[in-house]
């Protein structure tokens, strides 16, 4: 079986995740990825696991998070800020496929690395560029991460204020602490967006550019949300407590050991007799206070306490085995450990397995598609430090009196 | 200019959220989109609005909800439990180039919709197939929604469980509420594994399946601690309180006016002088109990409080220009009104309007890819139930003997 994007060549000049990520996802399938780094700082990332293990405690000789981003890919390092350094960029440029850069525009401008000059060398080049708040507007060239961008500017965590049981009202906070999470969705939308740009130049065989931002991808995640705002001129509904939940079927329960199991019931009517008999209250079925369903709208409040004291009664490991069988729509909040063993996890190929030089047998996560006839694959480890930037120019034309000229200017490590 | 996918037909067979948004990312790029409903009860999105003009109060005349998921789609009926409707089906695969669903494993083998079935009608096609928890393994039959698959069972919630300034360990609890928040990666994630194989089938003329669950859509959200817990055997690392954040410039503040102003500062170092400059104290720029800023990473929690002390000094108007001016990478926790009028929501495309011909002018939200190109746009409002079941079976050579056959046989409505 080939690979997916076998020949597709993609240079990759960002760092920290989003763009890595999505470079990631065309490298998984078979692209050949060079990823750009500074010769001096590197990329952010490399470096990220030190600060968690002294975070957190948890030694690892393994640089996860860089192999999580950065698997399959080449690296090299290029100092953009110097001519030389673009010299170098703009005749890698003419032989590759997809360009990819969280740079900021006036960096892009800076650097020249905006999209009609890289176009003009290579009109087939497909040009993937992540911004902060988008590639217009007054903001195009403030600095962004995940948590301003996708997060607290798209008014997500505004949605989520109110959500909690235990808290209500203007005590609830937005929550935060979500690493690179946006930066996901956005890294999905760009590699999306270039393989629409891909499938347009089988046909047309001309590049195009891409633009992927991370205040857009928070607001098309609420987009249920704002489509509503749009059309009313009026906020999202907050709800300020669970007795504002559509039914007592849609919404979290403690067990008796503590574990929080989550319903998610849209129409009790099909699941109200379901549930009775499942959690053996057959008696609550027909109960007037319940049924018909309207009455279990309006007294949802009583059957919420009804509910908990139910899941109160047995642990999360007794629940289990009843609750699947009912097929009921529910799971328990997991931990990452239990997601790890999650039945469903390694069926589904959610891990990807390799040998890695230096750690050995080691596991990535994989993105969410699967095509049957394309299957991912680890044919590189992430690269070490520059690891490739020799490699790379003497492919590109560049002698080793280039490369050590190069390496005087600071061009190169 | 014409459009990315002119002449690409695509067969939406699914409801409420992930695959119709998948459908929708397609449609809007110019693919002839047949959203398929059953005959009895249709989507269930159809009716929603409904539902939320009862409990927000908020009426509105419109159902954006329906709108902003199924705008340029035709819309038929068909009842796929029965044989005749399936044989109506299998004829329209004929013509497809691409096939959408979240039926269940179980439920396609009843009716006859498995990726062998319809590659055997079709081999060019693309069918993309959104599950709970996966195709394989023992769970993938059960019911399924965004909370309870993406959400609870990836463990995100259990990794935002501790985040809040006001809530201490155990009391923390997971958010809920956040409708088709987890459907809108797992579509953008199925579009994106359509696109994948409409390019690989450029290439060959063979079709593919594309798997994407709601599952693995959570796992790859939440993959960077994901894949630490793969590596070390350890849970992420759930940070008990705002004490525990990497420094002071990383977490949120409330102004004046109880408004909550988040930072996202990996890198103290490079923004702190910066920073104690735009909020008038240089005193704190060389404080030996900040500076170097392994002081400052040492003295956190007192660094914390100066801060708040300092916010809370102002309201969120008057921090605006001033923490904009100084380029920091800072947002408020927005509303989704103040979305709406966000100086970069219109300059970036983040809203599409449309003539709609019972609603008038009206506008939604777009998806996050922008391809130069190949703009995005409306040709047809959201279908009206089972607006188009004749033209499209006319079509597709049908007669009006069978059309008032299979009506009289309730496999159309």
């Amino acid at each position: 079986m080939s690979k997916l994007l076998e020949g597709i060549k993609v240079l990759d000049v960002s760092q920290v995740a989003a763009v890595p990520m999505a470079a990631r996802i065309l490298a998984d399938r078979g692209a050949d990825v060079i990823h750009v780094e500074n010769p001096k700082l590197g990329d952010q990332f490399r470096h990220l696991v030190r600060f968690m293990n002294q975070k957190t405690g948890i030694r690892s000789d393994v640089n996860y998070i860089w192999e999580q981003y950065n698997r399959n890919k080449k690296g090299i390092t290029l100092d953009l800020s110097q001519e030389a350094g673009q010299a170098v960029l703009h005749r890698l440029v003419e032989s590759m496929d997809v360009f990819l850069t969280n740079l900021r525009p006036f960096e892009l401008e800076r650097f020249r690395m905006e999209y009609p000059t890289l176009s003009r060398i290579n009109p087939r080049l497909v040009a993937g560029f992540l911004t902060g708040f988008g590639k217009e507007g007054p903001d195009k060239d403030l600095p962004a991460y995940d948590h301003v961008a996708y997060w607290a500017r798209s008014g997500i965590p505004h949605r989520m204020r109110a959500l909690s049981p235990v808290l209500q009202g203007e005590d609830v906070v937005p929550p935060a602490f979500m690493p690179a999470f946006g930066d996901h969705t956005a890294g999905m939308s760009l590699a999306c967006g270039v393989m629409m740009a891909l499938f347009a130049r089988e046909r047309t065989g001309k590049g195009d550019e891409v633009h992927v931002s991370l205040f857009h991808s928070g607001a098309y995640q609420i987009s249920f949300d704002l489509s509503g705002t749009l059309v009313t001129g009026e906020d999202c509904p907050v709800m300020d407590s669970y007795d504002d939940a559509p039914n007592a079927l849609y919404g979290q329960y403690q067990s008796k050991d503590g574990r929080w199991v989550l319903f998610s019931v849209l129409r009790p009517d099909r699941y109200w007799s379901r549930f009775c008999r499942a959690v053996g209250r057959e008696d609550l079925e027909e109960d007037p206070r319940f049924h018909p369903v309207e009455n279990q709208l309006r007294n949802r409040v009583e059957l919420r306490a009804i509910i908990q004291e139910i899941f109160g009664s047995k642990t999360l490991a007794e629940w289990r085995p009843i609750l699947d069988a009912a097929q009921l729509p529910w799971a328990p909040v997991q931990s990452l450990l239990e997601v790890i063993d999650d039945r469903q996890a390694r069926p589904n190929g959610l891990f990807i397995g390799y040998e890695h030089p230096e750690y050995g047998p080691m596991e990535g996560v994989t993105d969410p598609i699967k095509l049957a006839g394309y299957p991912e694959s680890v044919r590189l480890p992430a690269p070490e430090f520059s690891q490739h930037t020799e490699e790379i120019l003497l492919e590109y034309g560049y002698s080793w009196e280039d490369l050590t000229q190069l390496r005087e200017q600071g061009v190169i490590f």
